[in-house]
């Protein structure tokens, strides 16, 4: 599809990442959402974190990941130079801790099936770990260095998306989209809180709101629900990592990502609960309970914030990007736990489709028409 | 002292408090505060609980708490009529509750100590105290019944104050007072933000910041630090319970104070750390694992606010109602946990003051001059 103007629905990260693409590529684009720069970006870690989050059976996402976290540096400086702000990447890694035996066989297993995939990651005892991140403490008994996995502080991210966006002539519209409009074969507009708006071409990046949007989206987005925390440095405390830790507590996933001004970010529960975004007592103090026995130096620390997200999920955790439905229509979706680190090849994928040309090769995987063969 | 215009210092629950009842007894009331509503009357719990806060030693603040207690139920009859608005009061009373057996013998002394003062409380075991109450858990083995401990929604409370002050034509200026200011016999104003503003009589009701505003009360205020958490019931989950709920657990203090919305405030942590109104990852934490060892069900409340307030301590815990220093200079303060409490009799004290009337009996108790005396 060859097209010179565009309408996204949803100013999130990936939202904005394709619109600033797409406009610098040419295309006149227009961005509507209710609230831009909200929702799960908003909430978001900021991890870019494709070997720590692998799974084994999930092979192209990780193929994906691994994609998308070597073009962030490049994504990141482009990104300085079209806004004028910084980025907000963090270059310093991640580290893996574990507490129990079990959560070490589990680090042990996934250390195995990165080594098979030719993804060698480097397995540290508990002392050696501490060296790295003397934050960590005395329950930590080994786990892993990955330096390539990366971190995003996800709210200068997003103005910095916002900001070269619109040096690039985008407009965003602070406005609700309900429906993409199609006359059975072409896309002729979207239904907005405030009227029709014709489009000839839509591209739906609204997150976990993407199902209602559009029938052919109809069961391939849904809410993920994930809780997260922002805690703050104080004077006196024990100073933050500077690397994201991650862990497995008592096999209970937990994060801490580091902001460059000594704030972390704790994440994150995990929940399917239809389109709740309320931060609950059992959430909260799982996940104070579960960083305090990596970081117990945090007890000194600040709370700042406490807020729920929205993750996009998909049927099968990859995205969905690519053209879907009627002509005229393209989606960015999906992204469930890795809109940050999958917005660079998003953005480069949806822009060499207006383009007309293929999608780079790992997102290919990624093509929204995988669930159609499935439905016939 | 007898005067026909005030400019009261603070408008907190104390300020507002004094200065609607000051206004209604025809004095012209100017309240001064940058924020008004807001501090640590906006951030409290609301508990009107003399008998269950009661301490071997501080025999006059039970008697001045009970005597505010027994004045709370008329007094928010009279600040509704005042104000056309609800006053926030809830009658059902309090339940304490005990877990370990060390949790349960200090229950013990304290109802021998209330029962020696001529104050009978029903001690109640685990499964009457849950047959009262049935969201405490297994955990809880005995406690207290006390149904004249009350409890009133601060936040309510503070919005019908300050109707019922504004109708009685008190006039609220946002502005923040650095200084009382006197001749060296006779108070001649007060120092602002914006400039000196005449006063011949001021009533420092400033809560934490008390100390700063005038010499006599140099060190006789200090900021207790108290974090605070406001939850509310989702559906699905337990129901809240109908009292107040305040409970030891391994020696630790925690309460439950309902709203009518079905929310919950958990509270209090204490410390002493100065001017400092972070909320910190130990005290969430703290607050969360023991308010759900009482009451389980909360897992699945939504967390709505975490905030910290400081509270106003005295050097003797009983608050500073009266003269002090310079002619003209009348303070109400130093009311530490105890301000919502003692609201109706410090109101009603300054009124009587200002009419050149000696204040009610419990009062006297907290007559500033008793750290004049010391200090000779």
């Amino acid at each position: 599809m060859m097209t010179n103007s565009l309408t996204v629905v949803g100013a999130g990260v990936i939202g904005l990442a394709c619109a600033w693409r797409a406009a610098e590529s040419g295309v006149a684009v227009t961005v509507l959402d209710p609230a831009p720069a909200s929702g799960a970006s908003w909430v978001a870690g900021g991890m870019l974190a494709p070997v720590t989050e692998a799974w084994p059976g999930e092979e192209e996402l990780l193929e994906l990941g691994v994609a998308s976290v070597a073009r962030w540096p490049g994504f990141a400086e482009e990104l300085v130079a079209a806004s004028g702000r910084p980025a907000g990447l963090r270059t310093e890694g991640t580290v893996v801790a574990a507490t129990g035996t079990g959560d070490r066989a589990e680090l042990d297993a996934l250390a195995v099936y990165l080594g098979r995939l030719g993804r060698s990651v480097e397995r540290l005892n508990g002392r050696e770990l501490r060296r790295l991140e003397p934050a960590l403490g005395p329950d930590v008994r080994g786990g892993l260095s990955v330096p390539g996995d990366l971190a995003v502080d996800n709210r200068v991210l997003l103005a910095a998306l916002r900001a070269a966006a619109q040096r690039a002539g985008v407009t965003i519209v602070e406005r609700a989209v309900r429906a993409v409009l199609d006359d059975g074969s072409r896309v002729t507009g979207v239904r907005t809180d405030d009227g029709d708006v014709q489009a000839g071409a839509v591209l739906v990046a609204a997150g976990a709101h993407s199902a209602g949007l559009h029938p052919a989206l109809d069961g391939l987005v849904r809410p993920v629900k994930g809780e997260i925390l922002r805690i703050a440095h104080r004077p006196g405390a024990f100073p933050p990592p500077r690397r994201t830790v991650r862990a497995l507590v008592d096999g209970r996933p937990v994060y801490a990502v580091p902001r460059d001004d000594g704030g972390l970010v704790l994440g994150a529960t995990q929940a399917e609960l239809g389109f709740d975004t309320e931060v609950t007592v059992g959430g909260v103090r799982d996940l104070l309970r579960d960083a305090e026995r990596i970081l117990p130096g945090i007890a000194e620390y600040a709370l700042l914030e406490s807020a729920a997200g929205l993750r996009p999920g998909s049927p099968d955790n990859l995205p969905l990007v690519g053209a879907l439905g009627p002509d005229g229509l393209l989606v960015a979706t999906g992204h469930h736990r890795n809109g940050m680190l999958l917005a660079p090849v998003t953005a480069d994928a949806v822009a060499a489709l207006l383009r007309g040309e293929p999608v780079p090769d790992p997102v290919r995987a990624a093509d929204p028409a995988r669930f159609s063969y499935a439905r016939r």
